[in-house]
């Protein structure tokens, strides 16, 4: 993708967002104050489909020839990976948002012929933007991130993953991941996929494990990992696809391997 | 403890935090500028050291009698509950400081012949002031927060406990545990006693677990828990002693009782 084509992309997307952002913030603040009976389950659902069709409007308006692929459908049915593809969350992190009324996401990634070209996640309640532009860095606030840490093992490691990982399951062995709690310095867990991914771009956790993950929880995320240094892909060591579910790992590349040799098996 | 004393040993406190909270914002950004390869374990034991000394010295000068309890230990012996006692975590969250420089929290509760008045959790780099006053009621920036929940139950409950409650351990039932992962709605990790419980007096939580707190961890909290009409209790069901380490439960009421039949069972 051109580089002026893609600024000018970009610059349109991250207007969008925090459009999208603050139309969320009021309709929670009005629907909140208007009836606080109201059923939270109806409201994210309301403005989940109605953010996505804010961006659908947006899209393809400004570009009628760039695909969308958005959690509520209001998108394109896309089978392979020609053009420039916009992958959407309205609201990634539903759970935090019905629950907590914060901790939730805007996740947006831009992909041209395959290739991750432009992420953003948006943290909408506490107003902080992540961006990732291939080959430009990433970004919070537009405060460019230091690449991630040069020395770290697995014993100094934070990891987020979700505590359902440690419990018996069909897909994982948790014993391992019983072990990976105990030997790393500590786990997180903020219900957020695209939040987790920002935060191991940030430092602030060295990896994110997941078994499953649909393309807008992990697209506009791999590509700011990318540009701290870090790496994504399928539990399995394969590269991620980013039109199918995946399981994902998420990480300080210097400590994949142990991770991969010693701690996460699937069954 | 009478409402005007107590008002101006609020009004203090809030003082003293604020203004320890801006010097440890100041401590890290010079400290991380001068030297981003000095030691972030040195950096927390030397701040947690300094903001503790901060404290007593504030204390000590204004109110002679009070006695101090602190996690770093310049603070006096207390075995019993006699007159005012200030016990203060400088840095809940030791770990959260050191790797991501965030998701930390000064707290501080004031007991008057061991009942709990005051309590005070300060997020330090999210500027975020909790305070609970009693029978006053609980506040996030000075903003009143509604009492907890009336409809909920574990189904429906997002529980704050440390992954490490899942795996084989010498203290709780993990089998259980896990359990309880998979009925609720999801379980969440922040590395912050003290915040959780904020959180869960917020109600960003509905119940907080942990197997080892000592005073300084939960001492503001659970005067918080109370005002917001939660519950805070030793894993067996028996009130908490605020002069020795505790395991912890802090929840809604409403979910009190299936935590305590079906999921919680120490060895």
């Amino acid at each position: 993708m051109q580089t002026a084509i893609r600024q000018q992309i970009f610059e349109n997307a991250k207007k969008w967002v925090y459009e999208a952002g603050e139309r969320i913030r009021s309709h929670m603040k009005k629907q909140f104050q208007i009836d606080t009976k109201s059923n939270p389950n109806d409201l994210v659902t309301e403005v989940d489909k109605a953010t996505e069709q804010f961006f659908v409007e947006k899209i393809k308006t400004t570009y009628p020839d760039h695909k969308l692929i958005g959690e509520e459908g209001y998108g394109d049915t896309v089978d392979k990976l020609d053009g420039t593809i916009w992958i959407i969350d309205p609201i990634d992190g539903t759970m935090n948002f019905v629950h907590q009324k914060r901790n939730f996401a805007i996740s947006i990634g831009i992909y041209h012929e395959g290739v991750g070209e432009i992420g953003l996640i948006y943290n909408v309640m506490e107003d902080v933007l992540y961006t990732g532009l291939k080959g430009e860095g990433a970004f919070r606030n537009q405060v460019k991130l230091p690449m991630l840490r040069e020395k770290i093992q697995i014993e100094t490691s934070i990891i987020g993953m979700n505590s359902i990982l440690a419990c018996e399951n069909r897909r994982i062995n948790e014993k391992k991941i019983q072990q990976l709690i105990k030997d790393s310095r500590g786990t997180r867990s903020y219900g957020s996929a695209a939040l987790e991914f920002a935060f191991v771009a940030e430092g602030v956790l060295d990896c994110y494990i997941t078994m499953k993950l649909a393309p807008w929880d992990f697209a506009a995320g791999s590509i700011l990992i990318e540009e701290v240094g870090g790496m994504t892909v399928q539990a399995t060591g394969e590269p991620v696809n980013i039109l199918t579910d995946n399981t994902i790992i998420t990480c300080n590349k210097l400590i994949y391997k142990d991770l991969m040799t010693k701690y996460v098996e699937l069954k």
